[in-house]
C-alpha cells in the first residue's frame, strides 16, 4: 500500500494559521494544481481528527463517496450525508496494517499530526507541497520533530501562474 | 540600493541546526548552485554577528575583499587577514541608509536573525532559498515571525540533480 501526503503551505511552511485558519492558501486563487488528478489516483483517506473537524462543517464535502478514515480515539463528531467515514485507532503501523488489509492501494494522508506520526514510522511514500507565495510568520507546521534525519528525493517540480511552487518528493526509506 | 539574501535550507525549512551547525546542507555535494553568479553581483555584505562568528573560524574565508559588515553592538572577535570587516549597528533602516549612503548598490543580508529583523522592515528585496531535500525536524528558521502577512512573486526556480530545488522570490513591498 502507497501513502501521499498533498498539502499547500505558506512559503515559510505553514499548513494553517495558530488558528487554524488557511485563508492565506486562498492567494494561489482558483488555479487548479493538479489535486483533482492526485485524488483520483486515492481510493482512501486518512485525516486526524482536528484536520476532520476543520473539514466537517464546511458547506462541500470534498472527498464523495471514499472512504475517510479519522485517526482518533474518539468518538466521531459526525458525518456529511453521502460520505464513508470511519474512525481508526492503534500506532501508526497498526493503522497502516488494518488499511492495508482492507485492500487500499493507494491513501491520502492529511492533517500535521497524523503526517509527521506516519513520516517519523516510515509508513509515508510521497509528500506534494505546494508553496504559495507568502510568509505567515507562525502556524502549524506541516513537519515536526523527527527521530533522525528523513531523506527526500525530489520527483516532480512545478510553478503555476500564480507564483504557487509545487514540489514532489519521495520518501527514502 | 537592492538587499538579497541567498541560503540554503533544509526542505522543512531550516538553515541550521539547534546547535548551528549545517552538515546537512552538504546533501547538495558541489554542484554548482549560482552563488558565485550571485555573489559577483553584491558590493557588500550584511551579516549578523552569530553567522559573522560562525564563518569567522573557518579555514575559508568565502567572501574575498568585499566589504563584510557585521550588524551587531559589540566589538568583533577578529577578523581574517586580506578581509574587510566591520561592525555596524541602529535599527534596520538606520543601517540600510548607512549602507545606501557609502554607494552600496547591492547588499547580500545573510543570517537568520538579521534577514528575519530587515524584511519585517521591509528592507529585504530578493530572497533565493535552495531547499536540500532532507527533513532535519528542528533548528534555527530561515524565517520568523511577521508583523504582518509578507507577499512574495515567485521571480525563478530551478531543480538541481541533487534533488534541490531553488527559489526566488522577489518581496512584495
Amino acid at each position: 500500500m502507497k501513502t501521499s501526503v498533498f498539502v499547500g503551505a505558506s512559503a515559510d511552511g505553514f499548513i494553517a494559521r495558530p488558528d487554524g485558519s488557511f485563508d492565506f492558501l486562498s492567494a494561489a486563487g482558483d488555479e487548479p494544481h493538479g489535486f483533482e488528478e492526485f485524488f483520483a489516483t486515492v481510493d482512501a483517506l486518512l485525516m486526524g481528527r482536528k484536520t476532520f473537524e476543520v473539514v466537517l462543517p464546511m458547506e462541500q464535502w470534498f472527498y464523495g463517496d471514499k472512504p475517510v478514515f479519522v485517526y482518533t480515539s474518539s468518538e466521531l463528531a459526525g458525518k456529511p450525508e453521502g460520505s464513508v467515514v470511519a474512525p481508526v485507532s492503534g500506532t501508526p503501523s497498526e493503522v497502516f496494517r488494518s488499511l492495508e488489509k482492507r485492500g487500499f492501494e493507494h491513501v491520502y494522508v492529511d492533517g500535521a499530526m497524523t503526517v509527521q506520526s506516519f513520516l517519523n514510522e516510515g509508513l509515508i511514500d510521497h509528500i506534494t507541497v505546494s508553496l504559495i507565495p507568502v510568509l505567515i510568520g507562525e502556524g502549524i507546521s506541516l513537519f515536526g520533530k523527527v527521530p533522525n534525519d528523513i531523506r527526500l528525493e525530489l520527483a516532480h517540480f512545478k510553478e503555476y501562474p500564480s507564483g504557487m511552487v509545487q514540489i514532489t518528493y519521495d520518501v527514502t526509506r
